[in-house]
């Protein structure tokens, strides 16, 4: 049986005009990861309604579960709770628990509520809450669809919220092999080492070295850890250190 | 007259495991901003054949310019060049000027052209070639569609042989104004502003101070400087320091 796919979808400008080098991405690969999920896929959108309900529709329907970050807030570009609502045809409106939620906080920390604030107890009609110990505001699930914030301290605390309510395959092991040489020379004995292990993965990922030297970290990956140790001694034998 | 758009696709299992924290798009994403060309999307997808092929024809078929990042090494993960030539129905075939080029570093490096690096001289039909001059094996151009070395260093490099070939348009300008509140007191007036500049784009990307209160970093960008500088006057006065 093969693990659960998911896709990745991060909606702002912030991360496509080059202003914020994304933090969440990473974070979300190590942890499906760890998981047993396949994180497949990821796509970066702008705040605009129409790529983010297309890509939301998309990414639903072709993978077992979706995680989006950003675009939550109570500011005007915040639109992606409206997205979610549209790409499901559901309704949105304030939610008397999301609320509940966000005048405790502000209740303690003396805050006002306002209307920008009460955006964000706006949740598309059905969504489960996800928890936000870090700042109150909660995001939500519709259907297969996580939606988070993109605050990264949020984000990670939304992640470990969620990932416990998931089915998760078989976690992957991996073991690296770092040889100092040319991609050039590794690349027909390891190619021959990938035909003779099909249910492995080995993925090659070249460095240069200070001294101007070529090597190569090769990630052997498999559910299977003997397997996985086996062929990376295998491999180790043709490049002895 | 708006912008050229562009695309990203990010070639590489070792995103998507989390092994490898992305630097490449934060770096084409600034570059592009710079160079006045609207980065509008980003896809990331593993190093499996069918879903590269189907991302570089939709992104090729609805931005102007696409890039990609990875996957055009010695190695057997290494498919880009054979994806391309699929997406676009070319054939694929060592070219002459391409070996040439490796051999040439070979023999300045004392180094064995071999049937592994001999792959990296495997160019679609038509392509034109992309100056490597960090590590020789040169990427390479079809139609829209330029396909570049997933190493940061030599994708750093590729970026600045294709970038003078495009046609840019207008700059953004931006200017950023802090303020120490939460975004939940930034947000009406902040939005009644973007209402009355409706041509320049508003973000607010909110922090945690390390005393705990909160604050956001409000970005204005437009391609008129006065305009945004104006709007950046107003906002501050609404908020002084």
């Amino acid at each position: 049986m093969s693990n659960p796919t998911a896709a990745m979808l991060v909606i702002g400008d912030e991360i496509l005009s080059g202003r914020t080098r994304d933090a969440n991405m990473y974070h979300l690969a190590g942890q499906l990861t760890n998981a047993g999920i396949d994180l497949t896929e990821v796509r970066v959108v702008s705040d605009d309604k129409d790529a983010i309900i297309a890509a939301v529709q998309t990414l639903s329907g072709a993978y077992d579960v979706v995680f989006t970050s950003g675009g939550i807030g109570p500011t005007h570009d915040d639109i992606t709770a409206d997205c979610i609502a549209a790409a499901f045809g559901v309704a949105i409106d304030v939610r008397d628990d999301a609320r509940a939620i966000l005048q405790a906080r502000y209740d303690a920390a003396g805050t006002e509520m306002n209307a920008a604030r009460l955006r964000m107890a706006r949740i598309p009609a059905g969504a489960t809450l996800i928890d936000n110990p870090v700042s109150g505001a909660p995001g939500f699930t519709v259907e297969n669809v996580h939606v988070m914030a993109g605050v990264p301290s949020v984000f990670v605390a939304m992640v470990e919220s969620v990932l416990p309510t998931l089915a998760g395959g078989a976690p992957l092991v991996s073991e690296t092999l770092r040889i100092e040489r040319g991609e050039g020379e590794i690349a027909g004995p390891l190619g021959a080492l990938a035909a003779e292990y099909p249910m492995l993965s080995m993925g090659s990922y070249p460095f240069t070295q200070k001294d101007g030297g070529y090597g190569a970290n090769i990630v052997i990956r498999g559910v299977d850890a003997d397997l996985v140790r086996r062929a990376h001694d295998q491999l180790a034998a043709i490049f002895p250190a």
